[in-house]
Formats: structure tokens, sequence, C-alpha cells
């Protein structure tokens, strides 16, 4: 099941090849298949396995009751596969692999999106808070019955007023020195914790944020670990509530609720100590002086939920596009001229357009998110824990996750629209999966927000380079939301490098097509567009609060775009660095050639959708503008059509996994026996 | 319920008002809620009662079955109100008013998309083949029972080998003249007829579509009406059979299905005979001697569902934004510096620009679909039922259905991600609305279909102009799908007088603000790029069916990108008509003012989107595309922020209607409470 799945079928029929003119290299789809599978290549093959028990696999149609109930049996399934633990310690019957736990788990949104969250809220988040941000007492009281999931737990984080502002939550851990006990306390209504996985009906404990407070003042958000529920009867402990956050668009196996807490009392030791700790006689002291620094290397401990969405929005992603394309390859829809056969659908320029550019477009996103794994499982399993690669995870992940998930609603979209009516049955797949993979674009993090972070990075970076008093403008605007913890590092060098490289030769480059023309034109734009809003907001140095906030505003859509062309520039650096690196050195020179044009679809694609902006900057001029289209339309997509089959073989997704009968073999039957009938028709036409 | 819904809070609130620099015009809401109305106001205002009927309303979590069962009740709740038969002759209870038929059906979405497309597939469809493709006698057989849904019917157009190609639908009909029967067949799988609704469940009837063949002849496709299920027992007649389609991505109040028929027999007055007869001897005759024409006549009298999908998707739109708005000026998030107060989502430049030129989008969806039901009550009512007005219809529709219903679920997801995890929650809305909306896309006409139907519509116009060879070879091109009925025709005419009277000016034009220098650049461009496309296919004059096949697939793309163009256009003029002709004379001065801004934010937005376009071209400077941004970010946004609540109050959705509480006051009461709160605290802050 986890060998190559090759579909005979489509090689050996010449009709969708019939518009091939001149040689068409051959895919290796293995060796496409490992590069693409990366480091954790056995992990992911086995999740994907598990992905079709039917215990884990989602039911079309099921409700949202009998939705709930079997993610609660799933999980237990997953128990009993003992792949709960990998990334907790060794002597609680963990792994102490990051890497691994990650990896599994993005692709189980294969077999049921509800059954990977759900997961991701019990080991993800409610264990990840008591591993990461407690101490080894905790884990000794917490983590094995987290990972067998004796103790199902909620992450109570978010309130109804407060997502993308943590910082600024309502909830209130005040401390008592008398009894030695937090008070946690919900002070209004929107300060309830709300979206919370595991919340409405299976939570017994929750890891709760809150302001913590002692000696009457605030030391800003910690962890508390809280009892919410009777493990036996499973009703709410005196002075917790809560309510079912009811219906969603989607992801209706996870039970996300609502709790809020009246002067609930916790053992002081409940505090999860590891950033912040309370002394018994109500002394607070942290290793972190800092509370902003404070506050984000806490946020930062969390970052996994970012690294796994970006993965599994990428998994979701090509599964769709397998589908969409195995089924364009042998769907047929109206004749050329009379009496000619049907044209099959990827044969039609405009559904190469639709459908190609997003292929390439995953390639990158899959590519990217390897990157951004190796270097998640460096700092968390210790292999290269430093400040500079968490800043630089941080910033790769907040880059990332906002591309990939907005990216996989439109590819679904897409892969929707290009299939039909079919595209919107339950059975074909893609319709549920993409109401489930909706809340991916604001979930750990709102998309907009993510984004608005990277590009206030990107101007700290650029303020250094600046002189001081500019420098001192640009900081009034990144304080707030960055926290001084990331003023003065260094996660974005690799942009100054890449243009000191190669200078602003853009308008010189002979042809865009090269590796270097494209990532001239990639970087140089990420450059222009983050000098552009700093200069701009130079402005704000002598402007009030008010004025100043205004002038933020009006440049903010331009911080976001600049933002996202450096996310795509990430993206097309590690699809260049998977094709041209290490990694790929194995593929041979056909497969390296048909990757290359993917590559430059992707490269060109973005250079295309900017193309305003390079006109605008004289950057690139008319004339080559229009070659870069020509070359798209005319030869990128032919080709790769050619070889488009291949290239979605290779994300070794086996018939089972894809579970669509449009992409495995029942529209093909159904196209075969139509020809049949009508070549053996004499009834003259009209 | 149906006079002007004020939010008086919004206007009370001088915070979201505070970054108002100089004066802000006011909006006279009862005025603009009246031109947005249009000419069948008062038909839309009862269908908006209608729709919180709680028999109608969508009822968030409800099953499939309690769903299905829900809309069929719901349907007969319609029947009730005597809402039915508006389209629908006098002498059987009707009042042949096609334009209020509509107008009333398009506004149920705003209670449950799957009540509207049900009543749809009943009136709309089943009963409208019945009505305009029969004939009296047919009227009189079988119109009462349906418009009273006594006889639940099923519309068998699409088939699963075949949707946007109807023309090429596998299913049969052979006259048998020893019996004076049609023998309805079905040769193969992908014959079954598939999608249907009412199909599954409902139906004891169908029109089924069928290719007519007599005297060993096929004379394409014909409807006929098929009995398919005992009307007691629910059971299928001999010979029929079918299938469930299951559970989709919504919808899931229609019982969509499929239906084959194996030799099934049917007196020969069931052939809808209006556009072809059969004799008793099994002579064929037509009032329409070519096969082509006939057949794009025959479903041109089916343009409403085209119509009505335009108006829902504008009417569902608006919801959404009234929805996102009207959250996004109470919601707040984020301080812009330490101690102050929070921001409102809608004071950020991000947020008006994801939610505005939305606003300014809708309200072009809007008239524009105002434009397209007064030419088809024209047309269906009698009052100018040309062949000219017929084809400008059937170009109207197909271009606007496919922008207002991608709009529809762009701004549906663009609104689910303002409102953040409340726009995830089904008691909001707007999720399980986008759910229902998606297969807008795709049904009664693929919206990439129906777009080039209009670019071949648009060559064929410029073909015209051009020398006979040349014309010849576009042709070639359109030939095939647009048929020979419209060759010659000039529903396109107004776009050369446009240029006619322009000329090529674009490039001297003062100021791109001006009405007529925004009209110049839009039109400018829908000719060029046509004129482009026409250029490229000159080629495929010497060439085989093959290649000639191939030329036209690579520019596939272009086509669409120009047919998309002209749609836009459409839109751009039917708002500037609003604004500036009869329909608008009545608003005030600073109405006027304010709806004048919105005009010029979705015309310069449509420039701004295509700029590389019009940089290439040489149709604007570079400096002068920089202003239209400038323009764009600093002042029509913020100018139409401060009147963004007034603009969506002119919707005339009361509370009951929007039904989401985050838009009716929940979220301002959670905000006052919580400011009411730290006002009162004490506790310093970290």
């Amino acid at each position: 099941m986890t060998t190559t799945h090759a579909s005979p079928q489509a090689k050996a029929d010449s009709t969708s090849d019939a518009n091939a003119s001149g040689e068409s290299p051959a895919v290796d789809v293995a060796a496409l298949g490992a590069l693409l599978l990366g480091r954790w290549a056995d992990v992911r093959r086995e999740a994907r396995r598990i992905s079709v028990d039917p215990v884990i696999r989602r039911v079309p149609g099921e409700n949202v009751r009998e939705h709930r109930d079997r993610t609660v049996k799933a999980l237990h399934r997953l128990v009993e596969l003992g792949v709960t633990g990998r990334a907790f310690p060794k002597r609680i019957g963990g792994q102490e692999d990051p890497g691994s736990n990650i990896s599994g788990f993005e692709e189980l949104v294969l077999g049921d999106p509800s059954v990977a969250i759900k997961g991701g809220v019990q080991w993800g988040l409610f264990g990840s808070a008591i591993l990461l941000l407690g101490t080894q007492q905790h884990h000794d009281a917490w983590l094995e019955d987290c990972m067998k999931l004796r103790t199902p737990g909620a992450f109570a984080m978010t309130e109804t007023g407060h997502g993308s502002d943590v910082a600024s939550v309502g909830t209130t851990a005040t401390y008592d020195p008398e009894t030695e006990e937090f008070v946690i306390h919900t002070p209004f209504r929107g300060a309830w914790k709300d979206y919370l996985g595991n919340a409405a009906e299976s939570g017994v404990a929750a890891t709760v944020f809150a302001q913590l407070i002692t000696q009457g003042r605030n030391h800003g958000v910690h962890a508390f670990y809280v009892p919410i529920r009777d493990p036996q009867t499973k009703a709410f402990l005196p002075g917790v509530g809560g309510e079912d956050d009811g219906v969603k668009g989607g992801l209706n196996g996870v039970d996300n609720g609502r709790l809020h807490f009246t002067n609930v009392r916790i053992p002081r030791f409940n505090l999860l100590n590891r950033y912040g700790d309370v002394a018994p006689d109500g002394t607070y002291a942290s290793p972190i002086a800092s509370p902003g620094r404070r506050f984000f290397t806490m946020l930062g401990a969390l970052v996994q939920g970012r690294v796994s969405l970006d993965g599994s929005a990428t998994a979701v992603s090509k599964l769709a596009l397998a589908i969409a394309i195995k089924y364009g390859d042998v769907r047929r829809q109206f004749s050329p001229e009379k009496g000619a056969g049907e044209t099959v659908l990827l044969d039609y320029g405009r559904h190469q357009r639709r459908l190609l550019t997003r292929l390439a477009e995953v390639y990158a996103m899959n590519f990217a998110h390897e990157d951004l794994m190796v270097k998640y499982h460096e700092v968390f399993s210790g292999e290269a824990d430093t400040d500079e690669n968490r800043q630089d995870l941080e910033t790769l992940a907040a880059a990332l996750k906002p591309l990939s998930t907005w990216a996989a609603l439109d590819i679904l979209q897409e892969a929707r629209e290009a299939c039909g009516g079919q595209g919107f049955l339950a059975v074909n797949r893609i319709a549920p999966l993409r109401a489930d993979m909706d809340i991916w674009v604001t979930f750990e993090g709102d998309n907009n927000v993510l984004l608005q972070l990277v590009g206030k990075r990107l101007l700290t970076d650029y303020a250094k380079r600046m002189s001081k008093p500019d420098a001192a403008t640009i900081g009034r605007y990144v304080a707030d939301q960055v926290g001084e913890a990331v003023v003065g590092r260094t996660g974005l060098r690799q942009l100054g490098q890449n243009l000191l490289d190669f200078g602003s030769t853009a308008r010189s480059v002979g042809n865009v097509r090269d590796t270097e023309a494209q990532r001239q034109l990639l970087t140089d734009r990420v450059e222009t567009m983050v000098a552009d809003v700093a200069q701009a907001l130079r402005a704000g140095r002598k402007l009030d609060a008010q004025a100043a906030a205004e002038l933020f505003s009006r440049h903010q859509n331009d911080l976001i775009l600049a933002a996202r062309a450096h996310a795509e520039l990430l993206q097309w650096e590690a699809f260049t660095e998977a094709l041209e690196g290490e990694r790929g050195a194995g593929l041979d020179a056909d497969t390296r050639q048909v990757l290359t044009w993917l590559r430059d679809l992707f490269g060109l694609g973005l250079i295309e959708r900017n193309l305003a902006w390079y006109l605008m900057n004289g950057k690139i001029s008319a004339s080559r503008a229009r070659a870069i289209t020509d070359y798209i339309d005319g030869r990128l997509l032919p080709r790769i059509r050619r070889r488009a089959v291949d290239l979605v073989d290779a994300f070794e997704y086996p018939d089972e996994l894809i579970g669509a009968g449009i992409a495995t073999g029942d529209e093909r039957a159904r196209q075969d026996e139509a020809r049949a009938y009508y070549a053996a028709q004499t009834t003259p036409a009209q």
C-alpha cells in the first residue's frame, strides 16, 4: 500500500497524450515520491494506512452526534496503536521525537480532519502546554494520563472577546497566599473561554490561560492546569460552567465549547511554571525578566500548532488535486469539431490553468513545509535549540501557515468546480473536506494577523539598517504586537544576504526563466515593498497616537502584501533547494526537467500574478511581461499536462486513501462504455 | 418589518467615527434602499417576511432527513401562501408575471437556499419546461397540479456523462408509429439522468430531455413529460429506476438523485411540442428549420434559472456583508499603543480593503441584476419579446451569473474570516450559507463554460467587422457551442458604439476618477482583449482539426478573461446608470456623493485588479497606476468606512432576517460590559 501507485489506465491512454508534440520526458515517480515524503517518510506512510481505518475515516452524512462519538472512538484507536506519545518523554512511554509526532498527525486529515484536530487538541495543545510550559513535576503528574486519553483535556486560551490578541485575555488567576491557591475567575461574558475542542463534552481538565495576579500586580498571561469536570459523571465541578458551541461550518466531530470560572480554586502546584513561578508567599519570579519576551517565549513554545496546520493543509491540497487531475485526465466534454471525439478536460487550456498552476503551488507548499518541519524538529528535539533558530522557526511558521491554509481552500474549491456536480457529492470527498478545512485560515492565529506579524518583523530587520531616528519611528509600529523579544534578532537576515549577493540587476537579466532571474525578481520585490512601507511610516515620527494609528492603518494592507511576498519567496526558495540542493541530487535528468518546469511555473506564476508591481517599478518591461504569459500558456502548461498524472501519482496516495470513485476508475469505465455504444451506432445524427 | 432598519447603536457610537476628518455626507438610507429594491420591491419585501417563517428558515444542525422533510413542508407552505403560480397562465390561477415570480423566489435564499432551489426545481424548471416548451394542451393537463404541488416533478436534463454539453445527452426517445408512443431509453450508465432535484424521493413525474428519433433519424434534444413514480406508493413505475445522490456539500434539503429508463413507453401527447412535433405517422415538423437554432431556442426558454441564480447570489452576498460589516463596526481587537482603547476592526485599513471593496461589488451586482430582471420580464411577459431582446437577455445572463455566483462564494468566505471563529458557527449563518451556495457556480451552466459562451459571442461580433476570410476563421471557433442561431445577431453592438463614441483617448484622459475615464478604460480593455484573441486565432485558417483545437485551447484562458472583462463592464455600466440615470434621480446630493465613491471604488478596483494589462498595453502610466491605489487606500476606503453601516442598512434586512447575534447587538453588549469592567479596574498592568 505504501509503494507508488501508478495509474496504468492513464498511461495506456494515448489519446490523453494526443497533443504531445515532441519528446516528453518520463518522471521517476518513486524517486519524486521519496523527495516529497521527506525525512519522516515512514511515519507518514504509516499514518496514511491508519487514515483508512473505518473508525478513523470520515463517514459521508453522519450527523453531529455520530461524528462526535466516532471521533472519540478514533482517538482511543490511536492510543491503542501507540502513536500518541511520540513527542512525550521516554520515561512516561514517549519517544521524544517531535518531528515524527507532527508528521504523523498531519497525515490524519486524509482520514478525517476532525480526528486530526481532536487529537491535536488532546496531545498537541493540552499535552504540549503541560510538556512545554510545565516542569517535570507536572509531566509526572499529568502527561501519561493525557497520552493514554485517561484525562481528555481542553486548551483554554481563546476567549469570546480575544482571539488573535492573546495578551489581552480577561480571565484572571489571583494568588491567595493564605491557602496557597490560585483563584481562577471569569470577570465578564467576553472573557468566557471559547471555541475550545474537548470543552463541550469530553474534557475533564483544561490548561487555562489567565492573567497571573499576585501581591496586587498583574504579571501577564500564564497557563494553569484546571480540573473542570468529574471524570465519572462528566458534570462540571463547582464554579465551572460552559456551553456547547453547537454546529459549525465543518469539523463537527470536534466538540467545541465555552468555559467560564467563578472563583475556582486550584493548588499553587497547578501553575505551569517553566517561564514564571509564584513562591508560597506570593513572590513572583521568572527566568525571563521582560514581560513581553516572556509572553512571546511561552507562545512560541506552542508553535507546533501552526506547523501542523501548514502540513495538514498541504496534505489535503494534494488529495484534492489528485482527485481533480485524475478525473480531468479521463472526463470528456464537447467536441472541437463535429464528428471529432470529445475532448479530455485536461487538454483544455483553461483547465490546465486552473489545475496545473495549483499543482506547482502544492509542490512548493510541500517542500517549504519540509523545511519548516526540519527546523521545528531541530529546535524541539534539542538538536539545535538556539534563540536564533526559535526565532526563524516562529517567523517561518507565521509566514507559511497563512499561505498554505488559504491555498488549501482555494485548491479544494477549484478542484470541486473542476469536477462539476461530482465535486459537490460527499462521496467524492472534496466538498466536506473544504468545509472542515475552512477554520484552518483563522485558527492558531488569524492569517491576516500572522502576516502582519511577519510584516512587522520585516520592518524590524529593515529598521536595523536605517538611521537612528527612523529606526525609532519604525520601532513604534512594531513594538505593540511583536514585542521587545524580537527586536534585534536576525530571523530574516537571509533576505539581506540575497540582496547583497545579487544587487539590483533585475532589469538586465537576460532571461526571466533562469533560476537566478526568478530569485532576483522575487527577492527584489520583498525588499522594495518593505522599504516603501518603512518610508511611508517615517511620517509618523511627529504624529500623535491617533494620527499615527491612522497612518499605520493606511499602509497596513501594503505591509501584509509585503509579508505575503516574503512568504512566497520562502516557498520558491524551498522548491528550488529541493530541486537543486542535496535532497534532489538523486533525481534523473528527465525527472529533474519536469520538476524544473513545475518550479518555473510556480516562480513565473508568482511574477505574473504580481506583474503590475513589476511593471510599475520598472523591474520588467512590457514585452518581457507578455513573454512570461506566453511561455506559461504556450510551453509550460502543455508540457506539464503530459506528466500531470505522474506528478500526482508521486504523492503516493493509494486508491483506497483517495477514496473518490471519479478518480479511481468509475469515470473511465463510464467513458469507455459510452464510446463503445456510439461506435456501434448507426442512427444518423440530426 | 419592511421599513428601513437603522442601527441606532452604530450611529450613537462616536468612537467608530473617530477617524473621520472633515465632513461626512449623510446617506438617505430609505431612498437608497428603494433604489436597491428596484421594480419588484413589494414582492421582495413579502418574500423576506416569508423567509423568517419557522418552516422556511434553515435550522442549524438539522440532519439530512430532517432538512429534506422540512423543505417539503416549506414548499407546501408556499402553496398555501399562494406565491407559486406567478409565472403561470391566469386561467389556471396564475398571474402571468414572470418578473414578480423570479424576484420573490430569489429572496427565499435568505431563509433557506434548499427551499428556494427545491421550489425552483418544481415551479421554475419542471413547471417552466411544461409552460415554455409545451403547448396549451400540456398546460391544461399538468400545470395546475404542478403549481399546487400535487405533482412534484424533476427536471431531467443533466446526465452523469453530460452536464454543460446538453446537446450530447445520451437518453433516447424513439417514436413508435404502431402504438403512437415514444420509447424513453437510457443506453449506457453515463446517460443516467443525474443531480436532479426531486428525483431521489419527491418526484412522481419528470420532464425528460432526450434525443428525439423518428423514422430512423435523430432530430436532436427535445423534452418529454414522463411519469416516474406511483403517486400513492411512491414506487418507481415499470422500467424506471434510480438512485439517491446522497449527502452533498450543501443544499441537503433538496433530494437530488439519478433516474434511468428501460424502454419506458409514453403517449405521443407527452412530447412538449412547442418547437418540434411528431405526427401520428412519425413525420417530424418544427417551426424552426435549423436544428442548432431550435436547440438554442429551447434552451433559451429556460434562461430564468440563470437569472434567478444571479439574483439569489446577490441577495446572500448582501446578507454576508451586512453581518460582517455590522460586526466589524463594533468588534475590537488590539490597541494601537499601550493604554489606548482597542481599535474597532473596521478602522483597520486591511479590514476596509477586505469588506468595503466587496460592498462596492455587491452594489454593482445588485444594479446589474435589476437590469437583467427588467430585460427578462420584458421578454417573458411579452412586453418586448423580440429576437434581439432574447439574444441580449441570454448573453447578459451568461455574463452576469458567473461573476455574481463566484463573488458570492468569495464574499461569504471573506465575511466568514472577518468574523473569525464566530463566522464558523452555524448560528451566525455565514458558513452554512456558503456550503449551500457552492453549487451555484456550476449549475445552470458551469461558470467557465458560460463565460466561454460570452467570449465566443464577443468574437462573433468582432468577426462581423473583419474581412471575409478572417471572419470565416473565427466562425470555425464559435460555431460549435454558440450555434448558427446567434451568428449575425447584434447582442453586443453596445460595445462597438461605446468605442465609436469615445475613441482611443484613454491615455489623454486627465483624471482616471471621472466616469468617462473609467468607462473608456473598461471598454477599451474588452475590445482590445477580444481583438487580440481574434488575431491569435487567425493562424487557425490553415490548420487541421487537431491543430486548430490546440490553438484554441492555447487561447481559451484569454478568451474567458475577455468575457469576464466584458461582464465587469456590464456591472459597472449598470451601477453608473443607477447613479446617473433616471432611477437614481431622486437621490439627494449627499447620498449621491457616497454612492459615487462606492461606484468609483468598484470601477477603480476593477482597473487596479487588472493594472498589469493596462500598463502592458500603455493605457495607463506607472504614476497614474500608483495614484489609483493611493486614492483607494487614502481616500475612498476611509470615506466609505464612515457610512459603511448605512450602506448595509440600505439593504433593508431587519434583524430578524439577518438572524446572526454578532451583528444585531450581542457583540456590542459584550464590548460594553468589558470596557466598563476595565474602566473600574485598579490592578496595575504588568
